[in-house]
């Protein structure tokens, strides 16, 4: 399983349109080989940022199967311009998993 | 609930040490009252990074009642002198969460 997370910091102001339209955009990417699941988070201490985490089955699904995708191009459309500053995307793998 | 997000960049040339020491220090903060899950996963894109993500029922049992306990001198003097520079930590709430 690949992780993919990016931290998201939204023009201030338009959060609410934000969370809106990644609502909207969501089954975008669930529909993608390779999706297990996703979260969208926001922070505490600064309110309009956000963290995305997405699982995959492997890295590739996300790197070539989404990015390549058309369906990619509707999911650009809709969010990528909320952005500000454009964010960095980076892939983890599990080294350690623990749970009460 | 409250995801705590930190961004570990460690030294490099210490991951590995880092890892084993980190898997003796889970059992502490997995001890903690309010504790529910955490997960480390190691960055593909720059292998001396990680992310910690730790899933506590509210903001509180980390901040106050991790960060002011006995508990948290033992994790400290474990795991801090690996990191450079020293992480900063942030703390998120939920706004959507989807799966396959």
């Amino acid at each position: 399983m690949s992780l993919e997370v990016a931290i998201l910091d939204v023009k201030p102001g338009a959060t609410e349109e934000f969370e809106a339209a990644f609502k909207t955009a969501s089954p975008i990417i669930a529909s993608i080989s390779g999706y297990i699941s996703h979260e969208l988070q926001r922070c505490i201490e600064t309110q309009h940022r956000y963290i995305l985490l997405v699982r995959w089955q492997k890295l590739e699904d996300h790197t070539i199967g989404f990015r390549q995708s058309a369906e990619y191009q509707q999911w650009r459309s809709l969010l990528h311009h909320f952005y500000d500053p454009f964010p960095s995307v980076e892939h983890y793998e599990l080294v350690q998993l623990m749970q009460e």
